[in-house]
């Protein structure tokens, strides 16, 4: 059922690169943790994959039409959001008093502008308030009720917080209360399922974008990398970087950020900065996680230190993908 | 009156010297801005200067005594915090609201262990809030009343949100709000008065930390760079970092990370590193303030591209002072 739209799409692919147009690309995460391909029915993987691809159709529909890598990494994190499948918007996790809690950012790489907010509760799509305190407010971060009367003022759709709500993620605060009341450990999977994306436009633009629920019965109005502009988000002119995962880790590493310094300053690949951040820093520390990066050639990074990590990708040349486990 | 004491301190640093101890440092800052001269009456400048001699004295003391660095930062921020000459703690500004509505974060270098509070009000000392968070909670970051009931689980100093109120602060407000009723630009300096310090200790340990009370005037639950890790505040195992200026563009250019990673991955001299980032990169955004930094050998760099930052210092070699204007 797939074939014809790819077909289609390595058609339009070679006429763009018959026509010489600069190179776009797109990738996605929809976040990193211990999946268990026992958890993971068919029909649970074929609609997260089916999810992931309609992500990456949204944001690559923005790019080939000629429009900015901030629309596209938007228009990929709005699906992801709209999904219940990740922690994200709609299917978001409980924080301790069973409300959803909901952060995000995202950043323009050419002009190294970013919005963030966090501790909404009634956001929609956060990353399009984010968006919206980028391009309309002369701050990058907003919190809470005031983030919110921000959004309202600019039109930013507002749902009743039961929206949020779905059975599943209701069931893990169940479980999370109880393994507290047992005194266990926490589940390192608490914060699995952050949602974001990463594009190059046709002008050369990069943009990341992000966007959480944070922990499972997370407290204190606890705020992770996500939302904090280098830690689980950034773009500037040569990089960009969107991650997942135990986000407290990522913000002592400064993980989005360092890898686009090892990048830039240090002259390391991609693939080599990004691995070096996620594969020896972050586990040397004690953290797990993933991130999505892209150079401004639209070369893609992936790694992760998890059992697995969602993620899609359309590549420079037309050639797409999802993957879940390590092994794919 | 103050000669007895740097005689003293020569003595004293002779000694240390003398049986070879390893070097300590500490420097501080109070905020960077378009000080007057005019505005700083006589007596208004020596407060200051006392004040930032009590924070030398009060950081000087923990690190001589062989204490830690994150010890250090969080004493000589505390006194910067208590004074209502600067804005953090007592004497911070007021928000839209009226609420004087503090941010602060602390980070150890040698851990890479981070804390940081956003949007409190009734925090006598945020330094010591953030210093919890990192000591206590499984969390880096937390806002608003959610940090303020975690705070009174571990015997932060709460206060009645009065106890910030100062009379200049609220004239300050108050003409904020005639100026945005004349719908005159926003004032530089509205930001004007963030608290911060560096320091290394015996065991080569680097730590910084900073409290702000953020913009004059500010709405929607705004928060600025000072309490986000890597943007106003950061340390590592060999560069610390704690910043003052206009918020939106220390986040948007990762500016303490950035200027440890010219640092550390360029190889660049940290006066390098921290000129480039404060009198380059800064400007041409269109953003100012400044920094202080510090590397492993204790050495401080404090540039800033406004007309005055308040500053103070203790060298490896005990020699020490405080600065207001840049030709000092």
């Amino acid at each position: 059922m797939r074939l014809p739209a790819v077909v289609c799409l390595l058609f339009a692919v070679s006429l763009s690169a018959a026509a010489n147009e600069p190179p776009i690309a797109l990738v996605i995460h929809g976040g990193a943790g211990t999946i268990s391909r026992e958890a993971l029915t068919p029909e649970r993987e074929s609609a997260i994959r089916a999810d992931l691809d309609r992500a990456l159709d949204a944001g690559h529909a923005v790019l080939a039409s000629g429009g900015s890598a901030l629309d596209a990494v938007s228009a990929a994190v709005v699906v992801l959001e709209d999904s219940p499948h990740f922690n994200a918007g709609k299917g978001a996790v409980f924080n301790a008093e069973g409300i959803n809690e909901l952060d995000a950012a995202i950043m323009d790489g050419s002009r190294q502008a970013a919005g963030s907010v966090a501790g909404v509760h009634r956001v929609r799509n956060p990353v399009r308030l984010a968006r919206a305190v980028m391009e309309h407010s002369p701050h990058v971060m907003l919190i809470g009720e005031g983030a919110e009367q921000f959004g309202q003022m600019h039109g930013i759709e507002m749902v009743d917080p039961a929206y949020f709500r779905t059975e599943e993620r209701w069931q893990q605060l169940e479980a999370a209360r109880a393994r507290e009341a047992a005194q266990a450990n926490v589940a390192a999977d608490a914060y699995f399922g952050t949602v974001g994306a990463v594009a190059l436009d046709r002008q050369g633009r990069l943009a990341a974008a992000t966007s959480t629920g944070g922990m499972t019965n997370k407290r204190w109005g606890r705020v992770g990398d996500a939302p904090i502009i280098g830690a689980g988000t950034w773009a500037d002119a040569g990089c960009a970087v969107s991650a997942t995962g135990w986000g407290e880790y990522f913000i002592r590493l400064n993980v989005a950020h360092d890898i686009c310094a090892r990048f830039s300053y240090r002259g390391e690949s991609l693939d080599r900065a990004a691995e070096s951040v996620i594969l020896d820093r972050l586990p040397e520390l004690g953290g797990d996680g993933g991130v999505i990066a892209m150079d401004g050639q639209g070369r893609i990074a992936m790694p992760f230190n998890t059992a697995g990590m969602y993620r899609g990708w359309i590549n420079t040349d037309g050639s797409r993908g999802t993957a879940i486990f390590a092994a794919e």
